[in-house]
């Protein structure tokens, strides 16, 4: 164990406490009973725990454990930068300079060599590069899919989103979890017969 | 990969699903803000952050990955028998009976080999005999500390909680960060002058 600093100490508490308010980032997706808003700290939970649930369907070379970190971290940058709709593309305009600009003031409430670290860690994930990464932004897709289709159409229905938008959003799923995508393609299906998500004539095979 | 399994993924999404239910298990502890009270999902992600960075003050022999392992996976039997509040003694009478009941039932949605695999995650967190384990304990003792003092006393102040009932409850900092022990004290000690914890004569002296 290093000597103790404390101010290191210190820093590390305030960015722990920080991190408390991305319990009130709300996301577009309901939690599954349909009774509310999912917000981004439960959300990232969820993302770690379907990433070691999912392990045996991750990309050759990913770590489960490893891309369980990233989900971990990959939503901090959201306390400044808030949550942008994915299918929202005018929201996405300057969602990276804000989230760069929140990276920088929360990771850097962290002593140097961890607010680099941490940086690194939310890099990665957005860069969608390594194999961890890949795998942990299947299931970052994955994850609201479940929950639109439970919660009764979630933000789907509440957005009257298109099915060639939700194919394209789910394309890291058949990119790095191929095995999984037939499961994604009929939920898409049902949900476009059942009227949650808006059918249109995009040929959904691949 | 193994060969696809269809019975696998779909045993895989109804526990991912299933486990998004703990999103709606209440704690006895505010969020920072003192907005609301704190979910069990939302809390085993904060965990998992803060296992992340404070991984310098962890005991010798533990891993901080496998340490956030089992705080993803921890409260998850809460799902079928609620979160019980640490310093209501009643409340935790026949506890470890229907936590074992819930382990078996939420644990069980699971192929058989992950079921297991699951359960000793969870039986490991709860015996805390490992390095990863007392670790993990250790941060899921500081962090409700953390947020009842920055809320503004928080589950102590609601429910007139006793110093020597505190300090015995974050034992497992003293025990396996003790470094971190004197921070532990000092918010103790500060909570008992501001009146946000029931001072008694309780020697707080190792």
């Amino acid at each position: 164990m290093p000597p103790l600093d404390p101010n290191r100490l210190q820093q590390q508490i305030a960015f722990v406490l920080e991190a408390d308010k991305l319990k009130s980032v709300l996301r577009r997706t309901p939690i599954a009973d349909n009774s509310r808003l999912e917000n981004s700290a439960e959300h990232s939970w969820h993302l770690a725990l379907a990433t070691l649930t999912l392990a045996e369907f991750a990309p050759a070379g990913s770590d489960a454990l490893h891309a369980m970190r990233l989900a971990i971290v990959h939503d901090l940058v959201e306390i400044d930068a808030g949550d942008t709709f994915a299918y929202d593309a005018a929201a996405n305009v300057g969602k990276a300079e804000r989230e760069q600009a929140a990276a920088q003031r929360v990771f850097g409430l962290l002593p140097p060599d961890q607010a680099a670290a941490f940086r690194t860690l939310w890099e990665e994930f957005e860069a969608q590069e390594t194999p961890s990464a890949q795998y942990a932004n299947a299931i970052d897709r994955l994850q609201p899919l479940l929950l639109n289709w439970e919660s009764g159409g979630g933000s789907w229905r509440s957005h009257g989103v298109q099915r060639r938008f939700v194919l394209k959003r789910m394309e890291p799923i058949r990119l790095w979890m191929p095995a999984v995508w037939p499961y994604v393609l009929d939920v898409i299906e049902r949900a476009c017969s059942s009227g949650l998500i808006v059918a249109d004539n995009t040929d959904t095979r691949p």
